[in-house]
């Protein structure tokens, strides 16, 4: 077991024997593209693939080096990074905020849900995907495995709420748990989120139900 | 008395019988400047004042037709509303992500605390003003009378929680109370606050303590 281990359990200890749980780390999600196989290669030529330039805090995802742009009649985003590994459908994660700049009306819903989802055209250097029903504003949530869930005595899929411990204190009214043993534990908020409790790096949050 | 003003009252005492306060508008601030006398004329010209396009929810405050554009080393932004009437320093109230894309650190202050302000170039057709010490993030805030004070219980300066009944719930946990005779009753946030929590027309929150 190494130091930080330790340190870990020791926090943990005495959040306990204060009657408090340990406060949960709070990342910011920027912009970003998941894409299927079909569409990688539509956009980066036949036979491309998705790849890394550095893993995320989720263990297997990772941020790859492909970038698109974002093109609508009202305008465009550059630069936007595209996730790995390739999924089951194409879908865009946006800002409420660069929803108004691109004219795209989103819905705030949990990832993997493209009900009501918005359209955009992905860009790269050789090609135009047409990317229909792929557009969301992501509902924040918190990746946690069965232990934590556990400890924090909730349930996959409920509802719970956060208090980002910040410079402008939010209080983040409906959370949703996301239980597997893959993941690891953190909050994910977006970007207007983050500037709306002015998030920190290492910022971190306080779960009540 | 006007059937607006006999709704409000009959709605008022509906929420009275029920125990529950009545719920308070929540309006969003774009960006926007506050100019002194010197700096208007410095911009627009010796003799020039602030001219009414239209008047704001706040009695006595108005958008006025002039408009500049905010420059900075790391970017600039065009066609910033310029609020009448002119004040005793100019102030530019900017939110996060417009303080990220222009590189300013801004504190979150109440408006008029221009502690640690940022500093940006003011830039009309004919001038440049050097606005340093200007640049805050409005602490969010809500604009009410000695009556409606009473009525929630509350004092000037104190600091409140309200929950927005949005399509994304969220709690701003440190909202401050600014009681005159002369406000209208409204809750004030910014963009990104507006953004977080997918602020509507309409918009209201529940105050709690």
């Amino acid at each position: 077991m190494n130091e930080n281990e330790i340190r870990a359990i020791v926090s943990r200890v005495l959040a306990d024997m204060a009657g408090e749980k340990k406060e949960i780390p709070i990342e910011s999600s920027a912009r970003h593209v998941h894409l299927t196989k079909e569409a990688v290669e539509a956009l980066f030529g036949k036979g491309a693939v998705l790849t890394k330039k550095r893993d995320l805090s989720q263990p297997g995802e990772f941020l790859s080096e492909q970038r698109l742009k974002l093109v609508t009649a009202k305008g465009e985003i550059a630069n936007v990074a595209v996730l790995g590994p390739e999924r089951k459908a194409v879908q865009v994660e946006l800002s409420m905020t660069d929803c108004r700049s691109l004219g795209i009306k989103a819905p705030v819903n949990l990832s993997g849900d493209l009900n009501g989802a918005g359209s955009v055209y992905l860009v790269s250097e050789n090609a135009v995907y047409d990317a229909k029903q792929s557009v969301i504003v992501a509902q924040n949530h918190i990746h946690m495995t069965p232990a934590d869930a556990e400890y924090y005595g909730v349930k996959d899929s409920q509802s719970v709420k956060v208090t980002a411990s910040t410079a402008r204190p939010v209080t983040f009214d409906n959370v949703v748990i996301r239980v597997s043993p893959k993941f690891a534990l953190a909050m994910h908020i977006d970007f207007d989120e983050a500037n709306a409790c002015c998030l920190g790096k290492d910022s971190t949050g306080k779960l009540s139900l």
